[in-house]
């Protein structure tokens, strides 16, 4: 493989040491913990089923007795939940949120505030939510205010046929598994309007807690085999974190395919070809994950593009895993977002009759921003009949999604017509927020490509840039000896002297020898005017310095 | 193993398949898929890498060219993912939803609608939400109402303290992947409050998506190991199958201890003891499961019994983990909610400075019935700092719980104060609903103890009968002959003669020989009256008439 992610696991342990060395002394000193076993347990030093069960023995005392360890250690936890990593609420923003205390209890830094440009988070960044939906959810908490003038009757609508859909008219009691049925119906229509027809069918929608939740269940019904025959799962590099962290926790196989940088991060089918052909010598690939409008990468798939990597899935028998939460984020000029489901049923039976596709979306992105909500769906299609009756009942065990997630998700896809009295201010709203997002996608291109040293494909669309940055050798020798990514130093840099919290690419994935970033575009378009000053104020003095 | 779960999964597949061999017919007639490959991949059939891969070849067609096979399918789906099972959901509950559908299209039924008392979903049983509640929830939703004079002022002062606490004021933003800072806050002081002020951390406190969420994630951490080392977990059994269904999908080992039904199912540690011995020579347990008071039994432990508890987890160096749901719901005399956390401190410090428990609450239960906010919390203590700190690396891959359910959470341990406007309707709205619970737990007790053929333990505490049922030999043979639990067989007949949606003790577990059904109290008590005496006239028939 060649590239690295950063060793976020490393940093984790050394902080989390110094704490477990302090606290294991405060409590050894007022502990007679060896006293439980003679008090307790006669048997359990000659139980001979204790002989077998391997355990620990823990420290002797001079008494002879065992002293407790812990149950659960560093050593003897779940081995591959402690592979999995996941930047973007990494060891950086951990930094962050120490530096914004510090600043509140009036420390002197060289800023006045901590910017976090590390996660798409709009609302957090000051993008007002849209009246409408908060209207509608506020009449599904409070049905009381249904007799409330000053809500308008498109809101009080929706919320009477959410309501009519709840166990007892309540969004508190538990939904379907798969969601509630008239949500389903409507992202079904949904889909269909966004898809020119294309028919949808309800029972293949499942409503998630965010994307997140739906990627993660999808890829679990996917693992198996042992050795060369674990399963394996195509992502692109740099990909978004979700991917590798669920791979990890699942002890699949990651395969990457790397992102044409050159090319505006376009996808190369040869490139897929070649990690297949690699990855076939050592596992079972099974599926393909896309991710249109890109993270981090701000790229959106040509229709032609699509074309290809579906009948590539088709030729190499691969499930395709489209993760489509930012399909109404497209700013460039020429670019559009093109659904995977769509393409495949425009390509005909063959293939829309066979290639299995899962496609996600979610309340959190778009212009609508509520991550909070931990809303989504996903689509399923061409799935085995028997294989989604097991799908059905894995997300049963959890008996549903967050209803008001649900509800929202219902709004967006049923969203102010023409006619109804919230159509104009739902639109101008909508239109604002979108505007300001590609106003601020080319503002970062442009900025970013003015520093020497820092180069920055088109913001295409989703929300995010992605730029390479030179770093000087002298600086990545620093780094090496630190046991750091390079663009991890660069971004700890970054933080400490300019309060900006961006994410490494070695977070997202990259080619080796090469160094990122991603920030995102959401700070209000002020700040970022002064963010994107800092990081161009910064990159010159970090070359300087390590020159 | 001396008990049986209920062959779901077998149904499952069954009905699947019927719809699959239809789907299947259909698109073969219209697919014209062996071309794909000729088209489209002169090299998928040379490839080398292919052959290694070990993927099933699919049927050859008159030309010679592979049809398409799904990739996914029953056979090559996660084994694990097929061993679940979670009979709450199931498809006795499937079935309800049908016999729903049918009487809504007009069909002739013995009875006029289903009543499910199959889950403890108390707003879809009727159970109104706390007015307090909801109001900050709407404030939270649609902060314009901030200005509303109709609403309280405590209402709205606990909105604007969640709402500065999300980022940008809103509760769309994402929070801290722990929770939100002052929830868990909140729940801290709470736990303190209920527990005596036994101190407690806020850094551990974990908020979840419902207990389900925090109960998975502590699983988790905990497996490890294979064959003989490979984790295992004690559970109660009859248990919440939550349990069973997270340890057949993490592939641990579910050890099974019995509580004692004569002993109004009550915990022996010699049982505990039977078990885990047992458990030693063929795996490596590592953690003690608790649900007081009990899913599905109702019973509510002694102070005694779980200080004798805790006496066993350290003895045998095992993790406790207790699901506190219930723990505002006890009804009978003379019982009373102990927390573990209180006990373990009261046991003194060579139990609480060393043994690790994880306690689980949720807004889902008590008197908020609040199940589809997906809003809980974990609490846990003496946990390994590096643990802990792989634990808040884990949860920030799902980025956040959804946070109107952790503004409910903050409510729930933030209730109205006496002198606040809203303390005498909070109050009121509480007691109603408790004493109602109290009066149906009481109710159901005596009138299924009035049957002969069935016998009910009190129900201490949570919502849950779970009553002994005779099913006569004739039944039993009938059941074993179709495949069927015995119990799943009466509870089916049960639904299609009287509406009524139970779910078999088969589910839970139960021992060897013996039958249950588990039903929920929630009902109105009119409804809950006839649904006892439709019960009973059932039992006596279907008694009658198998013997």
């Amino acid at each position: 493989m060649h590239f690295r992610f950063e060793r976020l696991d490393h940093c984790a342990r050394l902080l989390a040491r110094g704490r477990h060395d302090a606290s294991a002394g405060g409590s050894g000193a007022q502990s007679p913990g060896p006293r439980v076993h003679s008090l307790t347990s006669p048997l359990s030093s000659s139980s001979p089923a204790r002989a077998l069960s391997g355990l620990p023995k823990g420290k002797m005392t001079e008494n002879g007795m065992a002293s407790r360890g812990k149950v659960l250690t560093i050593d003897t936890m779940n081995p591959t939940v402690k592979k999995v990593e996941y930047a973007v609420r990494g060891p950086i923003v951990q930094r962050a949120v120490q530096l914004e205390k510090e600043l509140r209890e009036g420390a002197k830094k060289p800023f006045a505030e901590v910017i976090k440009a590390n996660i798409g988070d709009a609302h957090a960044m000051g993008q007002q939510p849209i009246t409408f939906f908060r209207q509608v959810l506020a009449l599904c908490s409070y049905p009381e205010l249904l007799n409330d003038s000053t809500f308008p009757e498109d809101a009080k609508s929706r919320a009477r046929r959410i309501l009519q859909s709840c166990g007892g008219s309540s969004i508190g009691a538990y939904s379907a598994s798969q969601g509630i049925d008239c949500v389903r119906q409507d992202v079904a229509r949904y889909i269909e309007q966004r898809d020119g027809g294309i028919p949808c069918d309800p029972d293949n929608i499942y409503l998630t807690t965010g994307a997140s939740d739906g990627i993660v269940t999808m890829l679990k019904l996917l693992v198996c085999g042992e050795g060369k025959s674990r399963t394996g799962v195509m992502i692109s590099i740099p990909q978004y974190p979700l991917y590798s962290a669920a791979l990890a926790e699942l002890g699949a196989v990651q395969i990457n395919y790397y992102l044409n940088e050159e090319k505006c991060w376009s996808l190369d089918i040869s490139e897929l070809q070649r990690a297949l052909d690699e990855a076939r010598r050592h596992c079972n690939p099974r599926a393909l994950c896309i991710i249109n409008p890109g993270n981090p990468t701000g790229q959106v798939q040509s229709r032609q593009c699509i074309e290809d990597v579906i009948r590539f899935a088709a030729k190499e028998r691969l499930l395709l895993m489209a993760d489509e939460v930012y399909q109404d984020n497209v700013y460039a000029d020429g670019c559009k977002f093109h659904s995977f489901k769509k393409v495949l049923f425009e390509m005909g039976p063959e293939f829309s009759n066979n290639v299995e596709l899962a496609s996600f979306h979610s309340t959190s992105k778009c212009y609508m921003g509520e991550c909070g909500f931990r809303g989504g769906y996903m689509e399923i299609i061409n799935m085995d009949a028997e294989v989604k009756a097991q799908l059905t009942k894995l997300v049963s065990v959890r008996l549903c999604p967050p209803v008001p997630g649900q509800a929202l998700m219902d709004l967006v896809v049923n969203c102010p017509q023409p006619g109804e009295p919230s159509y104009n201010n739902f639109m101008k709203e909508r239109t604002a927020t979108l505007g300001v997002l590609a106003e601020k996608a080319k503002l970062t291109e442009q900025i970013l490509n003015t520093v020497p040293g820092i180069s920055c494909n088109p913001v295409q669309g989703a929300m995010y840039s992605f730029p390479r940055i030179t770093i000087p050798e002298k600086a990545i020798r620093e780094a090496k000896e630190k046991g750091q990514a390079p663009d991890m130093l660069y971004c700890m840099k970054l933080l400490e002297e300019t309060g900006i919290c961006l994410v490494p690419g070695s977070g997202f994935g990259q080619k080796e020898g090469t160094y990122h970033f991603r920030m995102t575009i959401l700070p209000a378009t002020d700040k970022l005017k002064i963010l994107l000053s800092k990081v161009k104020e910064f990159h010159q003095k970090f070359t300087q310095q390590y020159s």
